[in-house]
């Protein structure tokens, strides 16, 4: 391959990896009391492109409730795997990550959603690895924690951490897609105009503004650098400057034609 | 202070910074169809530290719907302030952030919620600032798009980027209480006008170019955008907003003048 194809090879590499990552990634929701949180987690999981869903010993499912809060994600309650045990559910999996909102005894490590969710995708290139909820009253169990590599605590505010489950499973998907995206940048930066043009709006600018007396009373250099300052913070693009210096244009065109008017109506009134 | 305090000082004083950024935050909805999501995204807020909840036109509200979907987070709904307008809802507000779900024709920055919550906490130390949810449907309208200053889109899977609005809401509490965990406390480089100041400056500045003729032979309301989002990016102080209002006066007056002149110039050649 020539190195002149190396960025979009680049690319399309980046496309599939991300793909096989999400592929891997089983999200297991422990004895889930409210059949509801099951369809509004699906939904969580399937706008961050996660589609395996299973399911440990769940109180209502399948349940309308759920289907209603799926809203299009039902393909996935269709494709959730219902296991009897947390061992089941875990089969295959090489990496798993517990969710907890309180301090445990067992001293695993907790990480942050920021710090684990690289750590898991890096795992998830070739293997399946589990994102772990436990149920919405208390939890995971100990014996289900001590099935997990990681511990992650979402941060909350410590007089009420009580985040739904759904939401949970939300701020987790989000947290993978924006560590599979590995940080690349979203939008360019504005296309600001080139020097010399901004310098021509500032020339036009107070052109007019003495034109229309409006430095009469005040101090014209103070008022240009007020001016200045405004617009180096903004950064115009040639589009917005053709926008302003028109506004300029048509304020002295506007002037000439008022008193081409007057001094044409003083003819007719004089001849 | 002993050395030994210094740990548990600079806690403290962070603690306090953090409290204080996310007081000055307010979380707008607009137009919210279901009551429940208003209840859900009442406990997603609180979870995260964030307690101002404006509505803006709410189909139900109060609701036995939104209080079920609150669970311990009632208090945010009985502290709900309800708006008719979105303007009403930005009362002084310095900066706004407009959540998107689709790319607009208007181009302005679109950053990620990651990039965005940062800036907002720099501006919420000293002023508020607004988090601008639209309806579950269809969003925000352009005319709300309009009074932002920066549009946050939530990545997503592009097949399926439904989330819920309690779910977005939770995403971006969360990211700003990740935002606010790493703040480095600095003063925000500008002191910004209040929402209600800048839409004053938008009425008199298309006043004005109406006045000179300036929107015959162009499209008002695409133009108005256009000059929305140059001011959105550049973010006007207060004395910068009196000297652009200045302008627009000075060039009101100046045309009345030229009027008056050429009236009394023909009174006194036909007495």
């Amino acid at each position: 391959m020539s190195s002149g194809n190396q960025g979009s090879y680049s690319n399309w590499k980046y496309g599939l990896d991300k793909q096989n990552h999400l592929q891997n990634v089983r999200v297991v929701l422990s004895h889930t009391t409210h059949p509801g949180n099951i369809g509004a987690a699906a939904r969580a999981m399937k706008t961050m492109g996660l589609r395996r869903l299973y399911l440990v010993n769940p109180r209502h499912f399948p349940d309308a409730q759920a289907d209603a809060m799926a809203a299009g994600a039902d393909d996935l309650l269709r494709d959730a795997v219902v296991c009897s045990s947390i061992d089941e559910a875990l089969q295959g999996v090489v990496f798993t990550v517990a969710m907890t909102a309180r301090l445990r005894d067992i001293s695993l490590q907790v990480k942050q959603p920021r710090e684990a969710m690289p750590l898991l995708l890096q795992q998830a290139v070739s293997q399946p690895v589990a994102l772990l909820f436990g149920t919405e009253m208390s939890g995971l169990t100990n014996e289900e924690i001590g099935k997990a590599h990681v511990l992650v605590n979402i941060p909350a505010d410590p007089d009420y951490s009580s985040l739904n489950l759904a939401a949970a499973v939300q701020v987790i998907a989000y947290e993978l897609t924006v560590a599979a995206q590995n940080f690349l940048s979203g939008m360019p930066e504005i296309q600001a105009a080139p020097h010399e043009q901004v310098e021509g709006f500032f020339t036009h600018l107070e052109k007019t503004l003495f034109e229309i007396g409006f430095f009469t009373t005040q101090n014209p250099a103070r008022l240009m650098q007020r001016l200045r300052r405004l617009y180096a913070r903004t950064r115009l693009e040639q589009e917005e400057l053709n926008i302003l210096r028109g506004i300029l244009a048509q304020s002295t065109e506007y002037n000439a034609r008022l008193k081409l008017r007057y001094q044409s109506e003083r003819v007719e009134e004089n001849p």
